[in-house]
């Protein structure tokens, strides 16, 4: 048997938005290194694996990516088919191109296989498009750490029709919100908070910026925001409640 | 029989990319109206189901908007379940917020299955992540067509630690690099070329912005353009071939 590395992205939640080809993967799978906010669902779709959890927890330490690495060619080379396995999309915000070059270095066959990413499906799940003509002409997806190449592009981003994704940010709405408003955005700027989109304790808010850090977001619920005028496209349920306290939706959009 | 419409995201190409959710609605689907860049594979997911192609093709003119969004109001409200399919994303550049809107004005009921967007997809093809850990913190995805948003980003975007993504962009990419190297890019700037991503005909280029709109790409692949340091992180069969002449590359990644 030739061992084989498979990076799979899971999506954001619903074992049903997998694709085909991981569901595939997955069945095969000898081994599977999962990371957090992975559906255990999801991981009963790899019944004959060992399933290891590697990713980050509050308040505990990961396994260093280096540590990683050495499992997955290891494991390879000892002949197993194995799936590393990261929620959404393997190559945004997923260390997958960190794993890639370590593989390419150890000359272990490996694939990617893309997941839905949350960037684009998490707006989705309350009904807001990214794009939409006339309103938002492109989106810019970036983490929550407000770094150089953030800052840089803000102040140019405060009016232009372009939509903004922040990638896990709940934690970090105030320093997130007060970067935006140093930058020269309006606090009436239209912002959302979606919080485990696609699972069943789905939540949205759709309000103002300057209302964003107050917002009561259910405890342990991963989750991003958008900033832009697509948000006012909410959900009809969501959007009613504009600066009102958050609420609950329903499932998957 | 209630009446149903389920915006479904393709995926860029590849049937075995298409989510486990999407291939249940294309099953269960007596009406299928589709896009460009469908696969015919993936039409054939849908056997029971009549199918027309709505889309723009080149030189033709597609449906308009409005006579689609009629359409699958007249379906639905006939009680068929339909099945509304586009490339990739429905909310990434496919006007499938448009059709909610006219669903949710109609009444209709509706769902939206998130699809693998080739904005992410194409580029991870080739090897390339749209964000990497000291290269790449975010990314940005724009339209073909240089707009006002477009424009007001750029001279920001030349330094900053982004990934750019410009779908669909191969041919306009003259105007695309003219309008770049205005806004301050240099014509070094790393730069790539994805077309036909995960299909049996997926070609890809790395080279400098200045020679990217001299290559001579295969005709009819849809494609994108890839634009910051990530690029450089492409599979070395691609990179070893930096400035020199297109290559095709194998099939998905």
């Amino acid at each position: 048997v030739k061992g084989f590395v498979t990076l799979v992205g899971a999506g954001p939640g619903d074992p049903d938005l997998l694709t085909v080809k991981a569901v595939g993967a997955l069945a095969e799978a000898d081994l599977v290194l999962y990371d957090a906010l992975v559906d255990p669902a999801i991981l009963g779709l790899a019944p004959r694996a060992r399933r290891f959890f590697v990713g980050k927890r509050r308040g505990r330490h990961a396994m260093p990516q280096e540590a990683i690495h050495q499992w997955l060619v290891r494991a390879a080379r000892a002949g197993e088919r194995v799936v590393r396995l990261k929620a959404g999309d393997p190559f945004v915000f997923g260390r997958g191109g960190e794993e890639v070059l370590a593989l390419e270095a150890a000359g272990v066959a490996h694939e990617v296989i893309p997941g839905i990413s949350s960037a684009i499906a998490g707006p989705g799940a309350i009904g807001v498009p990214v794009t939409h003509r006339g309103v938002s002409s492109g989106f810019l997806v970036l983490s929550a750490v407000p770094d150089e190449g953030w800052r840089s592009v803000l102040p140019a981003l405060s009016k232009a029709k372009l939509t903004v994704v922040v990638l896990m940010g709940l934690d970090r709405r105030e320093v997130i919100t007060s970067t935006l408003i140093g930058a020269g955005w309006s606090g009436e700027h239209p912002t959302a908070i979606v919080a485990g989109a696609h699972t069943a304790r789905a939540f949205g808010w759709i309000g103002a910026l300057h209302a964003l850090a107050g917002v009561a977001v259910p405890a342990d619920l991963p989750g991003l925001l958008v900033l832009g005028e697509v948000v006012r496209l909410g959900r009809a349920n969501v959007v009613s409640l504009l600066d009102e306290a958050a609420i609950g939706i329903g499932g998957a959009a």
